[in-house]
């Protein structure tokens, strides 16, 4: 054995040990990956990945995606070894209260850890989007003997993850796209939860990657470090497509439960755990303990870092001074302010009653805004964008080999869309925005709930946000889907009542840095408000706003409260006036955003919604729930709390009941049931 | 061209008609895939399946799934020239308020229609299912000489289908299982909304089929019909392995716009309508009109379905006399009925502090009534199986080339094992279940409401159904789901507060026929709560009923209300203790389920919650979102407005405030703000 490999094997139980050492102590955990695994995370990291222990954000290190989250044991252990800012006491707190070492990797808690990952599949999918945002950045910013941005993404998947849909569809596109810079290996261990993957999961992995366009190798033994350096080394060189290394291991590895589910997500007795030190000729070594040599060994490898970095600095500084407009860009982008000019970017609609779809003044308002950001809003559709209305005209395709566009043609790929988009946010460089109809919200939700948990900058735009879209019917409609999403935690939605409000809503989409935005948008036309007798559009920003009080004397206060988003604020204010001529003073709110609203004080929240004014009317084309807790037990609802229907959209807001004549007899019936 | 080539040519210009006629009138549809695909749909509806329009729903006729539901016109064409109960009136009225024809195929709305379809992915993965189930019931009920169940699973799949994650799942959980008789064609028409397939889809999907272990074929013409009968043959004859036949088409075939997105969904202008007319040669016949060669040749074709079906039901009458209790037990599932002897099955739990897990309690139910239910409840985990406790012990594997078995494993699946579960119960037969953590309900959401929509009986088993499960953290802990779940028109959520809440939460599921149920599982222990002193638990089915009233003089009115669902019942009836010992009396009732609450009358609803008690409080470890329903504006929560956290479950429920300290607090701040 070659000093290298002697030294390998030595640094490999380091690992391993560390990462069963966490597991038994926190009494949960996965230990079976770590032990199995560990020489393709080792092999990655020690022979290839460019990263800055002191500088874990800097701009062009490699990222890496354990997208099997479950075996996250393994990366605390490398983070901790390599010296990132992750002391051993981190790792015996592993997956306890305040630790910066929870149960599955989560991006902003661990240094180092690139990706929210857990939820199989999304990993994968993820990376696809930083290869995907290196690759547009480097297309946009490098110029000759000036790579600047120039790095690979790396990462471990499982038969779960191969598993995923999201996969299929995340792999298929990196496939067609050519992103020659995504190497991942597949921990191959024969081994799920249930048994053995020939219970379920037979097919030719090599061959389907083969058929999406992925170059694929076959490791043999994926415990041996040299195998698997060579495959890495011919992913590297095979720069127009991205690889699959496929690389044969033994889950829980030496341990007595090797190669069985048992290993799989729970710590070990301490019998196997005893017995598993012993395998591995630690028994005399106190656990959480590292032999020297191999602390000296990681802490030599890490000190690569500073100087990689330090030369990277030094190529930026010629940079600068050669391409100094588009270093600027460069820094500006990374640091995600956007430039001074996009304030004066925004339109304006003037008030219309023939109206505007607000998904026309969603195109319109990206279209402005693309160009003082140009470069930086990337995004695309599945495969929905003329719908959707959200082609970025004169900015390019972004295409097979072909990243410096703004356009993506997602294909039908909700999923992978959401996912790819969140692996962009996370990678820096790009505010990406994704768009299907509202229905297909349900086929991306994990990827949306990802983004709000990793507080990130994406923007989801659905059109074709109610029974409005008319015929093509229940399949197509959302009901239950505002509702849904509201329930999501760090997910601002918007739901725009008119061409300028959504203005308003890409304005609060664009600037917001700590969460994802949904704005939600109509296929069918609606009335510009007229904003001279209205209040201004800008209230959105409070989430809700008092559009106008009506009827009655002037100054008194309101007899009802109405309040609607979206398409049904038209007709909202269509039914306060019929009330006005009745002689009811009725208030109508516009109340696009729940969440926005929720974070206003108390005393706006109040002047908006007066306590004492109990008799209130809730108006949107979606599930009741929720409401309630703005009309209260009391309240009236003109909701929908069943499915659609296939017919012409004026059809079905006639027979759904919003209609101002409808409208005003809840709010009639409402005040009457209060009277009592 | 021979006599049969002539008249084919006749009847596809019929269907092509038709179904282009429909989409003018309506004003709105898709008009390309009928143009492109008629040869495919003709193909297998004339030379191959097997059906009777006088009796849609035979048990064994084949079965035909349009996955691609945007092409429906071209479905409801077939239906009607072939004499299902769908008269020329109702294509006329496509798309109409009330029509049998809505915007995408609708099971129950159609006769003929088996599933409903829209949503791309979830046809074929549905007709995974329905295969399943075939091969499932033909392994328990056919004896030698009695195919009582024997029928192929066709179906028309288009590229957006094929780019759905779910679809990957299906095809791969088909492959490795061996459906032989299922049949898909893929209509190639290599044009998608935003354009060419080259955009976004240059996978091999050949290849990729091969990968999956399917049986692949290529059609050169897809638009000749003999060219597909030879590729269906083939596939037929391929027992073993299922078959996907690739097409190549002309989306929009013959019209102006042929081979363009423009002809996919809209209709054409009134010239490139007339120009579409001119070029099949019907310039002179009248819209909705047919040859009477053609309909003479439709009504011959469909009267082979009635003398196909009465042999079929030759055979079974003496089959029942060979065999009469498999033959009563057939008809018995075929109806979905369940054997008295269930009714015998049902577990009860004695009270127990220290407690049993729902997910334990649900896994013993479920094994009490698979004895009865044997072969009728079939059902499996997307690898979760241990976890969720849903393995029914003695009853079989399903696995490749062997189908009697009850415990399906589906893989790291979750998508495709809602919609393979749906395609199941579409089919008949079978009572499916499905299982995993409700964190990944997220990943099958669109499959959930599909059976929702379309008044599936399916069971969807949750466990780890909060912060509950403790260290695997916020990416696995569900917090906005039941919200999320509940949002779903016609699906009903039950949450039990202990064991034998879970045994009434199986009840209600097992008997519920128009629609699906979500049971939501602890991991954790839960006591069994002492049903001599608390209601019985048969009280669930109600949705929600008083557990007590503690404190204060008894039959006085309670001074609060407290609500509770699932594992915060236990706590809450501690907290309820706490205001007692202080002089408050206190309801408490246990919620297990919004939808069954809210459908009984108001009377009972009034009984559980006085109007006139306003001092509410409601305490569930998920987001607040719907609760102010029952709470008023004035009430309180303890709920979970943010991500959860790695930490051990005690811990966790401790930060979060589900302590009785902490929600007798909240009482109290609810009770002083109500008393101001």
């Amino acid at each position: 054995m070659g000093d290298q490999a002697r030294i390998d094997e030595l640094n490999l139980t380091a690992i391993r040990m560390l990462s069963l050492d966490q597991v038994q102590k926190a009494n949960s955990g996965h230990p079976g990956l770590p032990l199995g695994a560990a020489a393709i995370a080792y092999a990655i990291w020690d022979r290839f990945l460019k990263f800055n222990p002191r500088n874990p954000l800097w701009d062009n290190r490699d990222r890496f995606v354990l997208s099997a989250g479950h075996g996250c044991a393994l990366q605390y252990s490398l983070l901790h070894l390599y010296g990132y800012d992750l002391p051993m006491e981190e790792l015996r707190r592993f997956r306890q209260w305040g630790s910066r070492t929870p149960g599955h990797p989560e991006y902003g808690e661990t240094p180092g850890v690139e990706a929210t990952t857990g939820p199989l599949g999304q990993g994968l999918s993820n990376a696809v989007g930083m290869a995907l945002a290196e690759a547009h950045l480097a297309e946009q910013f490098n110029r000759p003997g000036f790579s600047i941005v120039d790095h690979y993404t790396y990462g471990i998947c499982s038969d779960g993850d191969l598993m995923e849909g999201i996969t299929s569809e995340a792999s298929s596109l990196a496939g067609h796209l050519g992103l020659g810079k995504l190497i991942f290996v597949y921990d191959d261990n024969r081994i799920t939860i249930e048994g053995n993957t020939q219970m379920a999961f037979t097919e030719n992995v090599a061959q389907r990657y083969a058929a999406y366009g992925w170059h694929v190798e076959e490791v043999a033994d994926g415990n041996r470090v040299e195998e698997l350096a060579r495959a890495i080394e011919s992913a590297r060189s095979e720069t127009r497509r991205p690889s699959l290394i496929i690389a044969k291991t033994h889950i829980g590895l030496n341990s007595p439960l090797q190669d069985t589910e048992k290993v799989h997500g729970e710590p070990m007795s301490a019998g196997h755990y005893a017995e598993t030190r012993r395998r591995y000729g630690v028994s005399d070594r106190a656990p959480f303990s590292v032999p020297q040599e191999s602390l000296d060994y990681f802490r030599h490898a890490a000190a690569r870092g500073p100087r990689i970095e330090a030369s990277w600095r030094e190529m930026f500084a010629a940079y600068e001074k050669a391409h100094p407009e588009l270093a600027a860009r460069f820094r500006r982008m990374m640091r995600g302010d956007l430039p001074a000019d996009c304030d004066s970017a925004w339109p304006v609609f003037s008030a219309d009653r023939g109206g505007v779809a607000t998904r026309d003044a969603s195109g319109k308002t990206m279209n402005a805004v693309a160009v003082p950001l140009q470069g930086h809003l990337i995004g695309g559709s599945a495969d929905l964008g003329p719908s959707v209305r959200t082609v970025l005209k004169n900015h390019g395709d972004i295409g097979h080999r072909s990243f410096g566009g703004a356009n993506l043609h997602y294909g039908v790929r909700e999923h992978a869309m959401g996912a790819i988009s969140n692996g962009m946010a996370l990678h820096g460089g790009i505010i990406p925005f994704t768009s299907t109809f509202l229905q297909f919200y349900d086929y991306m939700r994990p990827s949306v709930r990802l983004a709000a948990l990793s507080r990130l900058r994406v923007i989801f735009i659905y059109s074709h946000d109610s029974i409005g879209l008319g015929e093509d019917g229940p399949t197509h409609q959302p009901i239950e889907h505002l509702a849904a999403m509201r329930a999501v935690p760090n997910l601002v939605v918007i739901r725009p009542a008119d061409a300028n409000e959504t203005v308003w809503a890409w304005r609060v989409a664009l600037s917001r840095r700590t969460g994802p935005t949904a704005i939600c948008l109509t296929r069918q036309k609606l009335p510009v408000l007229d904003r001279t007798v209205l209040a201004p559009a800008a209230g959105l920003l409070k989430g809700a706003y008092v559009l106008t009080d009506l009827g009655g004397s002037s100054g008194a206060a309101p007899d009802v409260i109405l309040m609607a988003t979206g398409s049904e604020v038209s007709v909202t204010l269509q039914a306060a006036e019929v009330l006005a001529a009745e002689g009811r003073r009725a208030r109508v709110v516009s109340m696009p955003s729940w969440e926005l609203f929720e974070s206003q004080p108390e005393s706006y929240r109040s002047e908006v919604l007066p306590p004492d004014i109990t008799a209130r009317v809730a108006v949107e084309a979606g599930v009741s729930q929720g409401w309630h807790r703005y009309v209260g037990l009391r309240g009236g609802l003109v909701t929908i709390d069943r499915y659609g229907a296939s017919a012409p959209a004026e059809t079905l807001f006639e027979k759904y009941g919003f209609t101002p004549a409808h409208i005003a007899e809840e709010v009639n019936r409402v005040m009457l049931k209060g009277a009592k």
